[in-house]
C-alpha cells in the first residue's frame, strides 16, 4: 500500500467549488412553489403570553398560514423537544416547546411563525399579529440567579438551580491543610456565539409521491435532526430525509437541535409547499445557542516549590432558559481543569443556573476554554506569588510522557475514566517556547520598555478530549463506472472532511483521490450517523474510513486474482486498478470488478462471495483521545487607549498522528482567532432585564483579519492508541488557552502596574479602567 | 422463537390497499410539469431506414421535443444495449439500439420518440413523424430462418444462427444402438407472451436540488435497471433511483430491461422535466418480450418394460431479432428435458435463430414448459407404444428419494453441476393421482363414452431448478418508533413478497407482523439487489430475511439485558417488547431498544457494540433448489366444435417447506391458468413477411375465469438441504407441465380416433382440423 495523500499538504478537494461560487447552501436550495418563513419571536426576557392575535396577518394578501403552537400537528403541539443528552444529574430537566405555549423565558423564543409567498411579506405580517404579553421579572446573571429570592427563570420552578455536582478525587481538606501556599481566583468568562459566515437556515420539502420529507439544514448533526423531527411529527425515520448540504461554518451551535427546524418541517407538511426560513443575523444573535458564560472561584495549594498539592473551588455555569444539551458544558469543564499536570487532589462544586436568556450549548472548546483559563491563571498566580517563572512552575507539574496512559482520577463526559491515552507536555510547552523565542523576551521587554512600550508575553496548557463517542460510519463502495464513493454521517461546516476521508480512503483503498465521490451529512447515503462535534470527525469517520477501505480493498485483490488468474499475493493495486505481472491480462480496472462482484443473474455466485464492492465500517471509540498542546502569545498594550495588539503567537499542538497538516494548521490558526474574540472582544451582553444589548456587529465585535497575527506552529505527534490512525482531534485545541495565554501576557504587559485581570473579554475599555484604578494615568501624569 | 406465521395461511398484507384502489402503478405516478411521450415504431419486419423527417411533428404545439438515435446522449446514441447475460456460447451477439440507427428488425422497434403535453398529442404527432422505409426480406420461422438462403434476420449477418452448442451426458450411440424400443416426436411450441394486467410503463424525473434522477418502472428488477441506465447514460450509479412501484403482473417479460426505459430516463434529463410513458397494450403485443417458440426434434430408447435407456434430438429455439437474455432459455430448456428420471444417456444439439420477430426472453417457466412438454409427450409414446399405464411408465423411471441428491450429468444454468438437492417424486406422482381420482378414471370415460361423451386423463411430471443465484438481500431495521423496517431487492408483482417476508421477519425477530413497514423495489433503500426472475424470491430473499432477523433478534436481546439487569438467557422477545421476569424493569419495546442501540452523542458504547438495531444479510445460493411435481388432468373435448373442457386439475406440487399455503396455492392455481393458455389458447402469430396479426385480445385469446377449474392441490413437502428455510421456488411449477398434461387429456379423450398432437395451443380449430384428417365426421355421419 502506497502512502500518497495521508499525512501530506494535499490542498482541499473542497475549495474550488466553494471559492468559485459553486458551494450550494441551504439558501441555495430553491424549490417551485416554496414559500416563506418567517418567526414571531419574544421581545420579552419573561413573560406570560395572554393571546396571540393573528387575525390581521392571515388576511394579508400572499400570507398561507400563521402557526401558533396549537396549530402543530400532535405529539409536537403539546411536547417539549426532545432531550438530546438525557443526564440524571439533572435537576430542572427542561426544553422548549417548538412554538411557545403559555410563557416566554428569553428574548427571541418562537412564538409563532408567518408562511407567506416571499420573506418580506412574511416579515411585514409579522408585525401584524398581536401577542397580549404579560411581563414577568427576568433574571439575567447567574449569580444573581442562585442567590436567594431572586426572580425564577420560569414560573414554575422553586429556584433556578438546574443542577449540581461536584467533581473531586483525592484529599483536597489535607492537601490545602498542609498547604505552604494557597492562592485564590474568581473568574468570570461571558457569553460569546459561534458567529458562523453562514446563519441557520432551513428547506423542507414533503413529496407527496414517495412520502417523503426532506429537509435542508445548515446543521452539524443531520441524523440527529432527522431523530428529533420523527419523534415530534410522529412520523416514521425512514420516511425523513435530513440533508446539510454546504454549510458555512458550524462551531457549536449548529450541533443542537433547534425549534425552527422542526417547525418548518411540520408547516412543510401542514402546508403541502415546500417552506424555506433563513436566519437573519439579529436571529441569530437572539435564538442561535451561545456560550462561555461562567463563573470560577478556585484556588490552588502548591509546595514552596511551586508543585501543585491540590485545586479546589466552585463553578457558577450559566445555562440560559433550557438545558438542550444537558449539562455537558460545565461537566466537561470541571473534568478538564486538571490538565496537563499531576494533580493529587481536586475538588470542583458544580452549581447550572437558569436564566432568561438563550439556552448555552458548545462552542468551540465547549467549556474546556473556562476550565482552562481557570487553571492557567491559578499557575501564573503561583508563579507570581513564588516568583517562578511561569514556564517553569508549568514545567515541574507535567505529567511526563512516561506515565501515560495517565489516570486523573474522574470520569469523563464521555461516561468512561478520564485516562490520557497518549501525550509529550513538557515537549510541547518547549517546542512552543522556541518557536515564541520566549528566552529572548526578557531582552525584547527590556528594549519595548525603553522606548515607552508595554510588552508581555503569557503561556497557557490544556489537555482536551477529543474524538468522543458513540460512533461514526463511513460507506466505501466502489461503482462499475470506476468510481469511488463515499458517504459518511460525518458533516463538512468547513472542516475538510473530504479532503482528508479522502486521503485515508485513497491511500488504503488504491484509488485516485480524484475518482472518490462523497455524500456529507446525507441521512439517506448511511444509516447511521451522528456528526460534528467533540473534535470527533477525524477520530470517527476517519478511522471508519480507513477499516472500510481495507475490507474493500480485501475484496478487490480477491475478485482481481480470480479474474487475471493470479495469486492473491501477486496483485497489485494502484490508481483504480489491479495489476499482475503473470496473470492472463495485465491489469482490471475497478469500475470491471465492481460489475463483477454482482454476479450474473442466475447464476450462483463463488463461496463466501458477498455483491457489491463495498462495505461500511462504524468506529466505535473506547474513550475519549486526549490532545494536548501549548500556546504563548507576545502582546503589546497600548496604555492610552487600552488596545492590545498580539505581536507573536505560537502554537504547539498535540492532535496524535496528523493526516494534513494544511488543515490542521488551518484549524488552528482558526481556534486562535476565535480565542482571540473570546480573550479581547466577543461579549454578547444582557441588560438586567435580560434584555440582549449587543445584537449587531456593531456591538458585539469579532476579531477582524488585521486582529490576528499568523500563528507559529510546531506539531507534536504523540499517536493516540486508542484508533487505527493514531489520530486526536484538532478543531478546537486552537480556541482552548487563548484566552488564558492572552490575559497571561497583557498582564505581563501591564507588570509595572500590578494590575490583574478575572474576566474576559478583556476590552480595552475595561484595560484602561484598571489602569485608571492602578494609577497608571496618574503616575504618567505625574 | 414462537413460529406463529411462518407455514399458516396469513391472508396477503398487499391485498387491503390493492383491492381497494390504493395501489400506486407506475400511471399513478403525476408530477407537476409533467410530459408524456409515444414512441414511433417500426411497422416493417426488416427495413433499412432511410431518413427521419420530424419536422412536422416538432412544429406541432403541445409537443416539446422528437428525439431519433443522433438526439440520445452519449455513450447510448450510438451503443447497443447491455448485455444483460453474456456467454461465450453466443456467435451473434447483439442486442438493440435503444432508438433504432439504419435497420429495424421487428416490428415494433423504436425508432423515435415524441415528447409532448398529453399522450394524445404525442400519439398524433407520431403520426407526422415520417420515416422513409426501405424494406428488405423478413424472416419469421425460427425453423425457415436456419434454412440455406433463408433472408437474414440483420442486413449484416451471413446467416441466422445465434449460437449452437450441445447438451450431452452417457453413451447415447450405445442406448440408441441396443434398444429394443425407439420412439420418435416433433414438436413446436409457439409463441405467448406475460401479458400482465397492468402494461409496461415508466416515469422519469430528474431533480436539479439532488441531481437524482429518479425512475419508476413496472419492472422485476429496479437494480438491474439501474445499472443499465448508469452504463447508457455515462451517470453515476449513486445519482440514480430506480423505482417498482405495485406492480401489475410480470410474468417473466417485465425483468428485462427495455429500450423504452432508458429513452424515458434520457428525456427527462435532456428536457429537463418528468416524462411518462404507459404500453398501451398494442405497443405490450408488438414490443414487450414473449416466449415458447421452439421446435424439438427427439426420440427415446427404452427397454422392453419402459425403462429409459437414452434421449437425444435437436431443439430449435427461436430467439427474435435480439438476444438481449442470452442463450438463457434453450440453455434451460436443454437441462430441464430429463426431468425426474433416471437418464442414463442423453444428447441435444441446440441451435439459436434469428428471426424478425420481437425477442424472446423468459416467460413463467422459461424454457422449461417445452422441455417437459418434450419428455413427457415421449413418455406418453412409449406407454402407448408398449401397452404400458402412463403413469406406471413414469413410476418405473422415476429418480428415488433415496437416491437424493441426484446429479444428473450436467451443468446448469447457474454455473453448477444439475443436482436435484431434494424431492420425492413418486410420491407427487402418487397423490396427484389420488387427488384426480385416476383409479376411477376408467369407469368414469366408460361411462362417458357411453353417454357419446369424449373425456381423457393426461398426466406430465417436471423437475424445476428453482431459487437460481447471485443473491438477494434483505434489511431489518428496527425503529425508534418501534416499527421493522424491512428493505429488500427483491420485488412484488403480485407474488405476495411482503407477505412472505413479513412472516419470515416477525417470526424470527419477534415483533408483530402488522409492525413491519417494507420497501420493495426501489434501489435506494438497499445497495445491492437482483429482481424477479426464476421462481427466487422466497429463497434468496426469504434466506436473507431469516438471517438478518437473526442477527437483529441477538441484539435486541443483547441491549435487552443490559437495559433490564437480567442474563441475555433471561430475555424473551414477543411482539416487539423483551421481557423478562427478574429484571430491574417487566420489559422494554423494540423503540427504546433501537435509541439505546444508537448511544448517546459524545458517550462510548460498550465494547463490541456497533450502532443501529440493524442487519442486512445477502443469501447466495450454492446452486439451484429443484422443485418438482406432477399434473393430472382430466378433459372433456367436444368433437363437433373442439371445444376443450378441463374437468378436474390436480397438482401434487414439492417446492420444499412451504411459508405460506394460501400464497403457493395462488401461484400454483395462477400458474396453471398461465399453461391452460399456452395448451389450447394464447399463440403470438406473425405472417411470412414477420408481420404480427394478433394484436388484441379478440385475436390473442387468454385463458378466462371460466376456462381456468379450481386446482385440486398436494403440497409434498422436502425441504431443500439449501437454504435455511428448507424453501424451494413456487412461482412457475404450476405453468411448466401443464401444456404436457392438458394435450395428453385431450389425446386420451380422442383416442377413439388415434390422433396425436405435436403443437400448441391446441386450438378447436386444429383439434376439429384433426379430426376430419382421422376421418372422425364421416365416420359419425356415416
Amino acid at each position: 500500500m502506497g502512502v500518497k495523500h495521508f499525512g501530506a499538504r494535499v490542498a482541499r478537494l473542497e475549495d474550488p467549488a466553494l471559492l468559485t461560487g459553486r458551494g450550494r447552501y441551504v439558501d441555495d436550495v430553491n424549490i417551485p412553489g416554496m414559500l416563506h418563513a418567517c418567526f414571531v419571536r419574544s421581545p420579552h426576557g419573561h413573560a406570560l403570553i395572554q393571546s396571540i392575535d393573528a387575525g390581521a396577518a392571515r388576511q394579508m394578501p400572499g400570507v398561507h398560514a400563521v402557526l401558533t403552537a396549537d396549530d402543530l400537528p400532535a405529539p409536537m403541539a403539546g411536547a417539549r423537544m426532545p432531550m438530546l443528552v438525557p443526564n440524571a444529574a439533572i435537576a430542572a430537566l427542561r426544553t422548549q416547546h417548538c412554538l411557545a405555549r403559555d410563557e416566554v423565558c428569553y428574548v427571541g423564543q418562537t412564538v409563532a411563525v408567518v408562511i407567506a409567498e416571499s420573506r418580506y411579506l412574511a416579515e411585514d405580517a409579522v408585525a401584524m399579529v398581536e401577542v397580549d404579553y404579560d411581563p414577568l421579572p427576568a433574571v439575567s446573571d447567574c449569580r444573581a440567579a442562585l442567590e436567594p429570592g431572586a426572580p425564577t427563570a420560569h414560573r414554575d420552578l422553586p429556584d433556578n438551580l438546574a443542577s449540581a455536582f461536584r467533581q473531586s478525587f483525592g484529599d483536597v481538606d489535607a492537601a490545602f491543610a498542609g498547604a505552604p501556599h494557597v492562592f485564590r481566583e474568581s473568574l468570570f468568562q461571558h457569553r460569546g456565539g459561534g458567529m458562523a459566515l453562514e446563519t441557520r437556515g432551513v428547506v423542507a420539502h414533503h413529496d407527496r409521491i414517495t412520502d417523503l420529507l426532506t429537509v435542508w439544514s445548515a446543521t452539524q448533526t443531520p441524523h440527529i435532526g432527522r431523530r428529533m423531527i420523527a419523534d415530534l411529527l410522529g412520523r416514521s425515520p425512514e420516511r425523513i430525509r435530513v440533508i446539510a448540504p454546504d454549510v458555512g461554518g458550524g462551531f457549536g451551535p449548529k450541533a443542537i437541535f433547534y425549534a425552527e427546524e422542526a417547525v418548518i418541517a411540520a408547516a412543510a407538511l401542514l402546508l403541502g409547499t415546500p417552506v424555506k426560513w433563513i436566519e437573519d443575523r439579529r436571529e441569530h444573535f437572539l435564538a442561535a445557542t451561545q456560550e462561555r458564560d461562567q463563573h470560577w472561584d478556585v484556588e490552588i495549594a502548591v509546595e514552596a516549590d511551586g508543585r501543585i498539592r491540590g485545586v479546589r473551588g466552585s463553578l457558577i455555569h450559566d445555562t440560559g432558559a433550557f438545558v438542550p444539551w444537558g449539562v455537558i458544558m460545565p461537566y466537561i469543564a470541571s473534568a478538564t481543569m486538571p490538565g496537563p499536570y499531576v494533580l493529587p487532589a481536586y475538588q470542583l462544586d458544580v452549581k447550572v443556573a437558569l436564566t432568561n436568556k438563550v439556552a448555552t450549548t458548545p462552542v468551540r472548546g465547549a467549556g474546556r476554554p473556562q476550565a482552562v483559563f481557570a487553571m492557567e491563571r491559578l499557575m501564573d498566580r503561583v508563579a507570581q506569588g513564588l516568583g517562578i517563572d511561569p514556564a517553569e512552575v508549568r514545567r515541574r507539574n507535567f505529567i511526563q510522557p512516561e506515565q501515560m496512559p495517565y489516570a486523573v482520577g474522574l470520569i469523563f463526559r464521555d461516561g468512561k475514566p478520564l485516562v490520557y491515552d497518549s501525550g509529550d507536555y513538557p515537549k510541547a510547552q518547549a517546542e512552543a517556547l522556541t518557536l515564541a523565542d520566549h528566552a529572548g523576551f526578557p531582552a525584547r521587554k527590556a528594549a519595548a520598555l525603553k522606548a515607552g512600550r508595554h510588552i508581555g508575553i503569557g503561556i497557557a496548557n490544556y489537555v482536551e478530549g477529543t474524538g468522543l463517542g458513540p460512533f461514526e460510519g463511513v460507506t466505501v463502495r466502489v461503482q462499475q463506472n470506476g468510481k469511488v464513493l463515499v458517504a459518511t454521517g460525518a458533516t463538512n461546516q468547513g472542516q475538510g472532511t473530504r479532503t482528508t476521508l479522502s486521503q485515508i480512503i485513497s491511500d488504503r483503498l488504491g484509488c485516485r483521490i480524484e475518482d472518490i465521490e462523497m455524500s456529507i451529512g446525507d441521512t439517506a447515503a448511511i444509516a447511521n450517523g451522528v456528526g460534528a462535534f467533540a473534535s470527533r470527525q477525524a477520530v470517527n469517520a476517519g478511522s471508519s474510513a480507513a477499516m472500510a477501505a481495507e475490507v474493500v480493498r480485501a475484496r478487490v485483490v480477491q475478485l482481481a486474482a480470480r479474474a487475471l488468474g493470479v495469486p492473491e499475493a501477486e496483485v497489485a493495486i494502484e490508481d483504480g486498478k489491479a495489476i499482475a505481472q503473470s496473470g492472463n491480462r495485465p491489469e482490471i480496472g475497478f469500475g470491471d470488478l465492481a460489475r463483477l462482484s454482482q454476479g450474473m443473474p442466475g447464476f450462483s455466485m463463488a463461496a463466501g462471495d458477498m455483491p457489491g464492492l463495498e462495505h461500511t465500517a462504524y468506529f466505535t471509540p473506547p474513550q475519549a483521545s486526549y490532545c494536548s498542546g501549548t500556546h504563548v502569545v507576545e502582546a503589546e498594550v497600548d496604555i492610552m487607549t487600552g488596545g492590545v495588539r498580539l505581536l507573536t503567537y505560537s502554537v504547539a499542538h498535540d492532535s496524535g498522528t496528523i493526516i494534513n497538516p494544511l488543515i490542521v494548521d488551518g484549524q488552528v490558526q482558526g481556534g486562535v482567532a476565535h480565542g482571540i474574540g473570546n480573550a479581547l472582544m466577543e461579549f454578547m451582553k444582557y441588560d438586567e432585564n435580560a434584555q440582549p444589548v449587543t445584537t449587531t456587529f456593531a456591538d458585539y465585535l469579532m476579531p477582524m483579519a488585521t486582529d490576528v497575527p499568523t500563528c507559529r506552529i510546531a506539531h507534536v505527534e504523540s499517536p493516540s492508541p486508542l484508533n487505527p490512525l493514531g489520530v486526536k482531534g484538532a478543531g478546537e485545541g486552537g480556541t482552548i488557552p487563548a484566552a488564558a495565554a492572552i490575559v497571561a501576557a497583557v498582564e505581563d504587559a501591564l507588570s509595572p502596574f500590578g494590575i490583574r485581570f478575572s474576566e474576559t473579554p478583556l476590552t480595552p475599555e475595561r484595560i484602561v479602567e484598571a489602569l485608571t484604578v492602578a494609577g497608571a494615568y496618574k503616575r504618567a501624569a505625574s
